[in-house]
């Protein structure tokens, strides 16, 4: 499924970025010439992207060969040569931008996981990803959160359940909310529910919540909270955890923390495609 | 087109994130709970992608109305309201994560691009986009550059001729590359050669290039590339511009400033959904 | 999410029934003609499918009008109107057929999962589907289950996870699959494991598993199972249930019975439309 | 076009049961395990599906083989291997269902429909199937009669014409409707005219109707339908076929015997996929 | 069923033409100019693609209005308005080439069809299409045919049997393909055979041809052969008939003429929009 | 992309043609039955449409080949074999009539364009397509006036300016509309502006269009205007192209000469694929 999203993804973006043909590599390069690339590394990272730049090209033509050097989830430092791609110009010339940047964002993302995941290594926590992806690049963005270490939170609203302020609202308190999940949805789901204060805990924790998301928390209260919780369900740090000490978040013994910045603000990777 | 090519990327953004609906929601919110809910402002910035967001509620029911305080383009600061969305719940809290990731990134375009045009305020250049996008997004990313006070660069290989290092090798020589694109291309289009040093400047210039990229030039050397053109090529300032003093660059004397990073490196807007 | 999804099936059903329109009806029945006719029940049941239906003729013509006179997951007997659909004639006899099939279809589901439901009542076991659906319908099938008063099972592969014999085999025992699970998939959902043997049972409880399939046991085997677990886990009887006795099954104590009968099996309802 | 179908088919059942990936496959089977399963009859039967439990393991990876030990339309008995699946152990677990759900279905059509053949073998009459099938399904559903022995009716409403009454009261009448169907449908189709009463008969023959619909007949109305046809149209005996005595409905004299419930009310053959 | 081809046709269209928007009229037409224009015949025709150019515009905006002054299927002469349009002037503009484009050719095909009809009035022939339509457009095409006043032929390879001499040659003779078709292939469909000479009519008359192709005969060889079938089959005369004198042939007494002409080699006919 | 476009439409293609399958060859052509055919020319003209034929029976089977005997842009002259295409039976039967009608289409306007191109032959001007063209297949149709020695004009809305008279109204006069697109679209595009009389023209050429369509002028007119413009811009010559004597008007000095009938007034090319 995943090969039949990327596949309809990559043709989306060719046909996005030449839906009359690429018409200065069709003008000014022969058919039949051949020429080498070299995908490099100009900073350092974590790398994520060659299944889909491969595919780009394998989309434009058969007679280019793509060669990894490094594979997706790997780090690399700037110099380093990720990939050589070889063969008909106007096939790499034409899927050139596509590759680079599907490349340089998934890496982006991958580059930005693993910093997180470093800076709270030896603890018991992980890093997790959220809902706030780019429209049409989440099976890829969950994957580059992967290829850096990090651990996927639900994919959307069919495989997860997490009761917000307003869903209690709607049903009358946090136990009825709680209730009605659990009595509609498949019971493989665990329920997530999200608490801002003690009380909306206690009553959490009594309903029987499987997981318990700490909103917006101070680090000691996340700390109380964790005490307080003592095992009885999962917790999960969130709230502008990208601007965190993640470390003292990590710290408090929760067992995740989400972060909504690994998918939607992405700094790309630098890497370019440099012709011999 | 942009309003088929809309609805079929928030078709495919709510069927990534719901494809067996919002379990949540369906089981604790009755049908027919009715909500109120304040798109917010939670930093200063430029507004982008009122109609995605407008449209991915009217996408999921007919019962929901989305009321706009701002408009795409407009400034806002901190605590302003851009937007109150009112009716069924359960549409607005489906929908609600996918019209504000496309607020949020769009927004973010347009601020980072807004922010680059008021550092050249005054001098004759104008801020333009690359093909540096993210796939899918395109079509709204370079409306979300505009929305910022930015130009468009070419929408992509087919709209435009960029003749780059590779096809002056494959075509031999600059010369014979202009010829064949001016050749070959439909007459509305202008021919862009981009250069790195003064003898290709000249080379491109002499085959009447009608734009001429100067790519990774240092701030003098573009300043006497501007001297040298004279007003017979537009010329266009290109390369890691995100990382440059843009007023330098632009007080140059170049026609255009493309920056990648408008694109590619997106910060979020920070921008939440309250309700009542 | 479900009405793009049911759109778009019906649009393939309409597409396939009449891929160069309705010959007879548009050669014998002139425009404008207008009919009424009454949707009966020819046999007792539950009754699934109205939005479904009343898609097929918005999709066909503004000028039809379908007044339901039962709702999805009412009972219904011999000689009952369900529906009256009124306008133009040649929409109404285009869209006929394709709006029977899915009501006959799903009341077809939704009448056999209450059967089984009525069977099983008082007992605290809950009746749930399987992923023996019909592919394209899967998200209308499990409604018609919701519809009889039966519960989902997971929606497909990536919002459950169920360890069969195959998973444990290739991960080295039930423990190192279920951690390896436990490590990867998102923490919102459960880990079921399937087991046939006693040894099995224990080892899963022992690696923490969540739900445990009991897979054709013998009715005294999933009692012993099911004190074995003793509430540590919930419990699920599978395999062949269509055939069993479900009353039986259930005072087993087991939470879930699981029933691929109910949708890869279905006796289409007995509805008819009745012209006037 | 069929392969082109079945494509599109199987790549929205892999869609619809994995959208995410199968997480339980993805996190406890390594990457390059092998796996050979066999397909295995558990009842008697008439095989169907094949080809498109050929295309689902196709479709997902290079590395599976699937061979066939029988083909579609042959009987099987039980503990017959019809089929040995060998290669990857992810693209196998992943498919198995998707065509296990495809293989079940076809051959339940095409053993009931084979039923249905030997029943009335000897005699002159054909089974033939209806419009009565699964939306999206009807290509498959119909190549499943006609590999259990039937025949097949119309593929649905642009390629056969069937005047009922609704037409008929529309048209004025028998002749009108005949007449106007002749003059403007292709002449490569035949007319069929639905009767319920001998009065009806004899102004459908009387307009030259091509084929006769016996709809509802008893057994000896149904016989002294074809005395009176004699040979100048086609006889068609229809209405709840699947619950009368087939051999007398076809002693009678009928050309056709058609049945909703070969394709309505379809059993699944009772297939597994059993591994070593 | 044609709506939504249509619908699906139109965003083909649009997207071919303006992938990018109407840069044009973006940047000159301010938001809200609102503008009339008209559909004017600069030459005599029949009309066809009212409904196309109708739904063009409304595929683009809810705010232009298309008010026909005459239908599909009139003749029109040399300055009769056809339609009017108006509303909001940026819709108009970037939709006028599509609907342009569709109704023009629809109308070629109409009055080329009209002229051959006129050209054999009185006889009792009809003139038919083939299957040598635009690829993408034969529904539209058939159709205007239709409002031309011609008869569509099979609209295609699955609703109509041809045997053809390949057919013949690979089922061994012209009796076992009739036989081998008739027994397969839905009884509501005729048989229509090929035969360019004499002893091949003799032949196809004898296996039960329900329609015999004469193709490229003679007109004095076509009498003959009217003569030999002596109303045993219906006779259709085929092969460049674009290029002969239809009134000859219809007198030969051949029930249907069938021209590729009609819709392979289509002149546009003279429409233009002229705005006030 | 243009690959992926065209397997698109010939998906589609075949679809139309048979959305149910070839029921004439499945019924009489046995499985594994072999042909070779012949696509032979039956008169003069310019070739286009191989790769599009090919790709018609690849689409269909693996196992047929297709031998190009000559290639897009050819001449071939009466008699001249084209390619051989053989294998499959079934393949080849059920595809020929799609890569036939794309073959002769194709050709037909590769055949019109050169012999447009051949009447200007030595003077400086080019013959250019237009936007009149096919709904969905513009791809090809812009292809095939390359195939026959003429040059593509815009491909669309999005990738040419070009101000009408409508344009010029909305914006206040040519100077406005013509700053108001320099200013918003992309750098890289020229701006056109069409003009009907001098005085328009003079306007045109001060506010800097960088193109002029002399539109439906007279030859003597478009000398002055030609003489006029010297040099400043490119001329354009347009309107009714198709009935004037081209030389002529190519003998005026004009850059351009614009022909709808190119591709709008299509006579296909006589080519037919006989079997041995």
């Amino acid at each position: 499924m995943n090969d039949l999203m990327l596949t309809s993804l990559i043709d989306r973006a060719l046909s996005e970025d030449a839906p009359g043909g690429d018409v200065t590599t069709l003008s000014t390069v022969p058919e039949g010439t051949v020429v080498t690339g070299r995908f490099l590394a100009k900073e350092d990272g974590v790398l994520c992207g060659m299944d889909a730049a491969a595919a780009v090209f394998a989309r434009l033509s058969d007679a280019v060969s793509f060669d990894r050097k490094k594979n997706d989830g790997d780090a690399f430092v700037k110099g380093d040569v990720l990939a050589v791609v070889e063969g008909d110009a106007r096939a790499i010339l034409t899927g050139e931008r596509v590759a680079l940047n599907l490349m340089q964002h998934l890496s982006g993302v991958a580059s930005q996981t693993a910093a997180a995941v470093r800076r709270i290594a030896g603890t018991g926590a992980k890093i997790v990803d959220t809902r706030k992806t780019t429209p049409g690049l989440r099976f890829l963005e969950k994957y580059a959160v992967r290829c850096g270490g990090g651990t996927n939170h639900r994919f959307g609203l069919s495989d997860g359940v997490l009761i917000k302020d307003n869903h209690i609202a709607a049903a009358g308190g946090i136990r009825p909310a709680v209730e009605r999940a659990r009595a509609a949805v498949p019971h493989t789901l665990k329920i997530e529910v999200e608490v801002e204060r003690f009380d909306q805990l206690a009553e959490a924790l009594d309903a029987g919540a499987d997981i318990i998301m700490l909103d917006n928390m101070t680090v000691p209260d996340m700390k109380k909270a964790v005490e307080i919780v003592a095992g009885r369900a999962l917790t999960e740090a969130s709230g502008n955890m990208g601007e965190k000490d993640l470390r003292e978040v990590a710290l408090t013994g929760v067992d995740l923390i989400s972060i909504g910045a690994l998918t939607h603000s992405v700094r790309a990777a630098d890497i370019s495609l440099k012709f011999q």
